[in-house]
């Protein structure tokens, strides 16, 4: 070729079309400003907007949950008897029940307190958690989490007995603690089961049955046991936020329920899990509005999605996980693929942030729930 | 600098200490040889083990997947009454009990029959699954699932009732179906809750009560009443491989169930998950030896492998999924962070395979489990 | 509420739309077949295409090869002087011109074997690599690479001089031998320019010039200085396939020809890259139909997408990469994010596989390239 | 079973050894304090430290960071004359070689503004980029970039002229005004060439020739004739910080250079690899410390660490990228593999942080080079 052929000049310099006006610049962090330096979480949260990628997508998060924080509908006095339901502010208006989901691990690492800090303060109105995320919070008013590395060999930890969960090291006494504090509490639990079984007989499965523990019940239960202030449990219980744990067997409060069977034989400690299901998707039913804050994958995530299926979508959602959508999971899914189910409104204001929670997270709630003290 | 410094020749050019004889050279496919062309996965398999990387992980997989099912004991009359338990071979030989565990994508997508496969032919012990993991395979003896693709936009979708799971889609109706036909399932189960309670009375929530149904009770159940040879559940049931599922109301038969409380009230039916703990460690402390076969993250790989901390470790451990351990997810972490715990014994043979379970299980399974008919 | 609200049924039993016939359905290996033991490459990628999430990806990544590989074109005899240009197959008809991209970590892999099968039987018209891609190449006609393991402390392998890649493992005396091969080589190509600018003079940098080598030409002559059956450059210096490498310098060839500016001052051999841009680009702009098969991301993505703009796009695209578009990263990007700039053609066949190139290519290879032996 | 074996209970209740005194307990924000609210960067990056997971990894970059910033060795006045080389701060102490690499999304996404200030104010001393990470900052300077979205269908945009990189848009009008800027640069460096090869003939490839552009020459280049305060090389150009990037017609740069060889036909200007590596390489030799601030992966990490190998490894390391270490890429390997190599020292500070740049990078600068206002 001596030429160069309209070919290439055509397809490298093709003309584009007038950018439309609603179009909006990328930009970063104005250095000229005061506020670029000694930064606040609002203002980088602010710049992060129009930075693009994912720096965009936590700026968006924080968008709509100050969005589904700050809507409010109408006054109880003006609805009719059976609409007064859901959650109401201090002035009584209509405001958004949030689910909020999260992984153990979570409790586990430092974003505990953050976690503790939304429920003491009743800014979310359910919890959905991993068995983990019930037992370390406990766990954790009992003797402390340590930091360790990632790449510290299992062989001479679990020699040591340690337990390490990523770059955290759970010494193995904690669990002997936790077994200590937990046995009476299941005992007498189990004591309340058996007398109200004797007073009900047949009956006793019944709705609305005393006899029957669920998985919610008795987490709540635990969280007025452990009367502790860093406790998320403990928050819950006294601002009657109840916490959804369907598969609480899956972890060390199994590990002790499956040693109470011994102990207990023949009687035996009982927690079903369909009172539950009704007990959450009722929730979703009445809610105003819905809100989904969820941080992880797995279990927790699609609980709160399908309990929003209920009232035919979520209004806002918030997935913050490292999960990816291609080999077909629900952790990695977009919030797209839970509109085609109705567990997202087409309408509503939904995001994906892409990262490890403990990166964002923090730095979320620094510019939405703690951007101010609560009273 | 006009000279070469000796810093950088150094650095650069530093000798290697001499290679130990122990070392295995990398080497691929030798297309030299006929079995390079129209290849067979047991081949493949074999030139992958020194081929590095996931290559390595696949080949050594198999490996594990062997030894756990040529793995023999000693025979059940050379062993005391108190010993005979756990899995025995057709000639009386001690063999490992496997733990197999999938999540909810995998059934809904073509894995559904080699699942089938296995428990058709016995090849597990044991099975943890997610609630869409048991609703799946019984909707799809019911109406088939759909190629689609990931991009497909949620609005339009659901304007059409077609559910998307990943690059799948499930017509909505399928669920309409599914109610159809496990409403008068739920109603005999909760009958049958109620004969015992009224036999029973104030016993009806002790230790092996007839009253008292459990989600793998449930789903035993539900793959009798199917009876649909293309189903998991039918062959589980057939075999008396028991599922576990402790989140059973994590999905559509959670909505069901939701739903049978306003049909079935003041009756419910219960789901305890406290009898399905100790029947899932039981199992594990039974266990001649122990293996585990864990096909995603979530729920089913933490459930399984803290029913081996129940005899301080499984023998052999193969986890496949795309989750990664820097966010200190249980999903991500790596079998060597099981051993901390005691999850996994130290001595034993593990490996992850970092990849989605669909492009990776069904070679695994030609050069394992499918590497000859069984009889 | 003691009556299920319609909004829960509606939403959850909503019907959907009828099913159009074009749907396929999901299915996986049909195991009432005696193909679907000791199985073949070929049948599991058959049986791969209706089963969702990733395994789909590959076999329709199967499909692409192999509609690459097959079509063809008018005759050269039919074409007019200026269109006899690309790709011919042996009886005179057009075919596709295939890029291929790899990174260096899958030439230190086993896959070295399976890539320079493809060029040995030029089953590739270009390659572009990265610089470990070229001289571990060569590095390993010189002496082995070993299989490690991905947790090897870096410390106690840095003191044995042992170069750790992933699980794989390369003595450092290695390089030691590349730079005893590859010194004299560098003085003749040194000699050869001087000899060309003398010759030439001032127009020495002019077009053509033989004074000018390029990265391209560079590792042409190293392929044949290697004379090495085994190598990917000795196939592709003897069957004339370019190997494109515009950061040559970014790795130990680098270090080499480094080391080389002090023995050669004050002469220098130069590596000129605008040459290069021209003869690929070249490349893309005279293939009759352009087809890219890209194993992993960064600079050998980007580089043959770009060729590709050249031709306004190319018409067959594999991409088999881990990396993930939430980042904004090239590597991540999926092929419709390349159509917007008009590097594949918007009715381009095209996929990406999310995986490790070393777990799938050996599949696709093996069901596609070797699905018979090459005459 | 009616007892529960010690099996399990030895298992679980394992007693640990002493906790070490040196450990340090996990925690997170304490919002008992006014800090807690209305957070600046540092506090929250000093709570992140102890809170586990990404979020310490991010906390311990910017420790890294401050340490590589503000170590100082000896005064150039106590040092021999073949000593005084590397950098200085302004008192005459010797000081960190900072080496930052980044790939060309990152200028694409509003992270320009935060690489730009780093430019500006001398906090780097090097840098490495991709060849888009060249061109975009460039185009910057002649129209904007625009925010969009992942999902945006290719074929549309293209219709439209609207070039996608993962969420943002930059219409191809952008490319053609690039042209037009760039010709009359390129003509005027071919013109420097040519009159140099005159003057030097033979000579003209020799060391240190005049007549030799480099990728880093031709950067400069342009870095002056752009003459923009908001750009990253007229800073870099303006401020003496060499801009390396060994592949720089990997791009729109490349598309340019590849339509001028017509133009200038038969002189053609060239640029050679060699004299860059040299140049980056003795930096690194010359440097009393090397700090590698990583951010993406690819050939912009593999250069700086590759340079690092000359001097027998950095002292610091902070790598921020999304690649795993799973595939074996160089990308996604831990800098514990660079140890391996010789790339980073053994006692070295260094971290991987697992996070898309764009999230964490704005908050790492907050709260290190722009915790205070430079002067």
């Amino acid at each position: 070729m001596s030429k160069l052929p309209a070919l290439a000049s055509d397809a490298v310099l093709k003309q584009s079309a007038p950018v439309p006006e609603s179009f909006v610049e990328v930009k970063g962090i104005d250095y000229s400003k005061d506020e670029a330096y000694n930064m606040r979480a609002v203002d980088l949260i602010s710049s992060m907007k129009t930075m693009g990628f994912q720096a965009s997508s936590v700026s968006q998060a924080c968008d709509i949950v100050n969005d589904m924080r700050s809507w409010r509908g109408k006054h109880r006095d003006e609805l009719p008897e059976h609409e007064i339901k859901g959650e109401f502010d201090e002035q009584g208006y209509q405001k958004t029940t949030i689910f909020m989901g999260y992984t153990s691990n979570l409790i586990s690492s430092g974003l505990r307190d953050t976690l503790r800090y939304l429920v003491q303060h009743k800014m979310v109105s359910a919890i959905v958690a991993s068995a983990g995320g019930i037992e370390e919070d406990l766990i954790k008013c009992l003797a402390p989490t340590y930091m360790g590395e990632f790449a510290l060999p299992g062989k001479g930890l679990r020699d040591q007995g340690m337990n390490r969960i990523g770059n955290l090291l759970v010494p193995n006494d904690n669990y002997c603690k936790f077994e200590e504090w937990i046995v009476p509490v299941l005992d007498k639990c189990l004591e309340e089961q058996e007398e109200a079984m004797k007073r009900l007989g047949a009956d006793g499965l019944n709705a609305d049955s005393e006899a029957v523990w669920t998985p919610s019940r008795l987490i709540d239960r635990l969280g007025k046991e452990i009367n502790d202030e860093s406790s998320v449990l403990y928050w819950a219980h006294k601002n009657n936020i109840p916490i959804f744990c369907p598969a609480l067997t899956d972890g060390s409060i199994g590990d002790m329920l499956f040693f109470h069977t011994f102990k207990a034989s023949p009687q035996q400690l009982r927690l079903d899990i369909v009172s539950d299901i009704r007990k959450i998707n009722s929730m979703s039913m009445e809610a105003s509005r819905a809100g989904m804050l969820i941080l992880g994958g797995g279990l927790i995530k699609h609980h709160i999605c399908n309990a929003c299926l209920m009232r035919n979508g979520a209004d806002y959602a918030v997935y913050i996980n490292t999960g990816q959508e291609f080999d077909g999971s629900d952790a990695g899914a977009r919030p797209d693929e839970a509109i085609s189910w109705g567990k997202i409104k087409a309408d509503a204001k939904s995001v994906k942030v892409y990262a490890d929670v403990s990166v964002v997270f923090p730095l979320i709630v620094a510019a939405t729930f703690a951007a101010q003290k609560p009273n």
